[in-house]
């Protein structure tokens, strides 16, 4: 199909190197945010000492610094060791179908910048990352910051990923982007960076999981509803992807055995059934045939294509059979997600996407369907809400992401 | 329903407490076998001097004693370290519906007796557990190790577990077990010993992760077919029970909304019309409807209920109805997996259980079934096979369970 050149590098081939002992400090560190040396000491089973001589190390890095002091517990006050914040300077870059969100951070993971524009994935790899590019150097053009200083890049892209590679392998909305080597493109504007390419889905869940509803919680599901469905799952507090990188691909599970042909050849998936381009078909099904008069006139008015939007403000304006679609997409959805909760058992259900504002019925009809169809023992303690993020989430993951994979541990 | 006492205690009221180097020193060697200082230095990121203290004062508790020589790498040669093998004894015990299995395993984890009987859990847990607690103590007394030296117990139950507890949750198929204190009681003989409980289908799960098939397998499922229909989960390498312990419920999972009403109320759940007691009424049907002259046949012989195992002699005899049956068992148990492999994305499904092995064509059906299901990307590496173990699984995990909880780091 493509012929872009093999991609055979490590995705950490940018990262630093960290001895073992500095390594684990520093992963506390991005856990908790700040922790006195005593705290690191209990944390990581080191003594005291090793702790010091660690600190000291990685404050001669320029890695951490002595911040705020910890509360007093009589005696010498204890500072607590916090991140240098111009250590190095990372991006979140969210891509979606249609449009891109970045975030320049520091390495507090403190927001500097932030841009959002239209843009299109089916203009390919090639031209959508050379305007990502420019908008980023702009960015950091605007602080002064030099392109070396900033050490890993997150992205997350709609389509499937294979990770530890850092491609999109056959992604179906983004044409020409199968193999495309995005890591290699990337560093050719950022040289020092680390390039961790993620699926969208994964990013919102990271978002969630770091800055969320999801901070705190061990297993959850983020499920994304929009042109298509699919979600991000986080197990014992942090994102799984599976054996092969694609975990999570609900869209394809089988809501109806009687149910439409999908794009991916098999039967009633659910993404055929309850997913945007499900909701936009069957609206202008029913624009069409009569049975929605308030959506024939959205027609009539000049809409040319009808799509989850505007089922949601036909719904709103007392279309019983918008209504009916949306309370249909929620209940489908819902039955998927009841297996899955029998069978991951997770306390947490977070709905994003486009779709997922469609109207109240619809997750309405999600909770209804996972707690009448999911055994009880796994629903006690089951909570099924919007994300709390709403558009944040993507780039706010894709900020964890790129802090998570400056520095990796030395043999 | 019952009145027993409410068991507050921790699970590990008798674990040893270490401090977290000498934990972790431990726990090292336990997933390793054995391991050299350097080893440990390299893995744990201590120094090898912190090592050598370390591994000076496990050797004076008698955990660790000095094993083999390791390969010579020149110089000195190296000794690795491996537990003491008298240090403690534990018992891997695993409750079927209709029969117990123990182990007695030394603290290397090598099986030194081995006692299977048939037993009924419907007898109630007093009864029950007072004749695995006579079995065992007749297997400590024929070796002469003292009931202070048996420091933990893994149980493997059928029936859902809060494994914090270490108490059932309304079992179905075992009745008056719910909430019983099966801690409190193992610990009237054994009074040295920590006691974990767990959900049979973890156990066999754990059972293959340790010494079978899912050895160094990071994602896979272990599916029971007996009774009812259940699976065990593991999660980058260690067992995954969900939030609230009931992960893996698959048995409940809709296979058809226009199937029969199963026992837990629900519509069309896969272990309704799959499991062995949905074969055994399957095959009561067809027999006495004369569709299926061959069980028909054995009824009259004198077999008073017709059980998977006699569809499995009648497919054998070349009965097609049988034959029908167990396809239609493999495929509706495929069709549920392929939902599960395209969320969860594991690398191997192993299927065990007294129903598994009912004829050639049921794991066929569910292979089938699964690999026209899921998408190409989850399954291009998955292996769907029997267990490994069979009957070793449950008291192989049973062991595994009991050696992980003997110890627990000190705050």
């Amino acid at each position: 199909m493509n012929n872009w050149p093999a991609q055979h590098s490590s995705p950490y081939v940018n990262s630093l190197a960290l001895p073992l002992q500095q390594y684990k400090v520093v992963r506390a560190i991005r856990m908790a945010g700040d922790l006195s040396r005593t705290d690191l000491a209990r944390k990581l089973g080191y003594s005291r000492a090793l702790i010091s001589g660690v600190v000291k190390n990685l404050i001669a890095r320029g890695i951490l610094v002595e911040g705020e002091e910890a509360a007093s517990t009589g005696g010498r006050r204890a500072k607590n060791l916090v991140f240098n914040d111009s250590f190095a300077y990372v991006f979140g870059i969210d891509i979606g179908a249609t449009s891109v969100d970045l975030a320049l951070a520091n390495f507090r993971g403190e927001f500097l910048l932030r841009d959002a524009r239209p843009l299109d994935v089916r203009d390919g790899p090639e031209a959508v990352l050379t305007e990502i590019a420019g908008i980023a150097q702009a960015m950091i053009d605007e602080l002064g910051i030099p392109n070396d200083k900033v050490l890993s890049l997150g992205i997350g892209v709609p389509g499937p990923v294979d990770f530890a590679r850092g491609v999109l392998i056959m992604p179906p909305i983004m044409p020409g982007w199968g193999e495309y080597p995005i890591r290699q493109k990337m560093r050719g504007i950022f040289p020092a960076a680390t390039v961790m390419v993620d699926n969208d889905v994964n990013v919102m869940a990271m978002g969630e999981l770091r800055g969320g509803a999801g901070k705190g919680v061990e297993n959850f599901i983020f499920v994304k509803v929009g042109t298509g469905i699919g979600a991000g799952i986080v197990a014992r507090g942090s994102i799984y992807r599976g054996s092969d990188g694609c975990a999570g691909d609900i869209g394809h599970i089988q809501a109806d055995r009687n149910g439409p042909v999908c794009h991916c050849g098999n039967v009633g998936c659910l993404e055929a059934m309850a997913s945007g381009s499900a909701i936009s078909r069957l609206a202008m099904e029913v624009a069409r045939d009569g049975r929605s008069p308030i959506m024939a006139r959205y027609l009539e008015q000049g809409v040319e294509r009808l799509t989850a939007r505007h089922v949601g403000m036909a719904a709103h304006e007392g279309d019983r059979v918008a209504m009916a679609i949306i309370k249909e997409s929620g209940s489908l959805i819902g039955s998927v997600l009841a297996g899955v909760v029998n069978f991951f058992n997770p306390s947490l259900i977070l709905i994003g996407g486009g779709v997922a504002h469609i109207g109240t019925q619809f997750l309405a009809n999600i909770r209804r369907s996972v707690l009448s169809r999911s055994l009880p023992l796994s629903t006690q303690n089951l909570r099924i809400d919007y994300s709390s993020m709403g558009d944040d989430a993507g780039v706010t993951g894709a900020v964890a992401l790129a802090l998570e994979h400056i520095f990796i541990a030395a043999e």
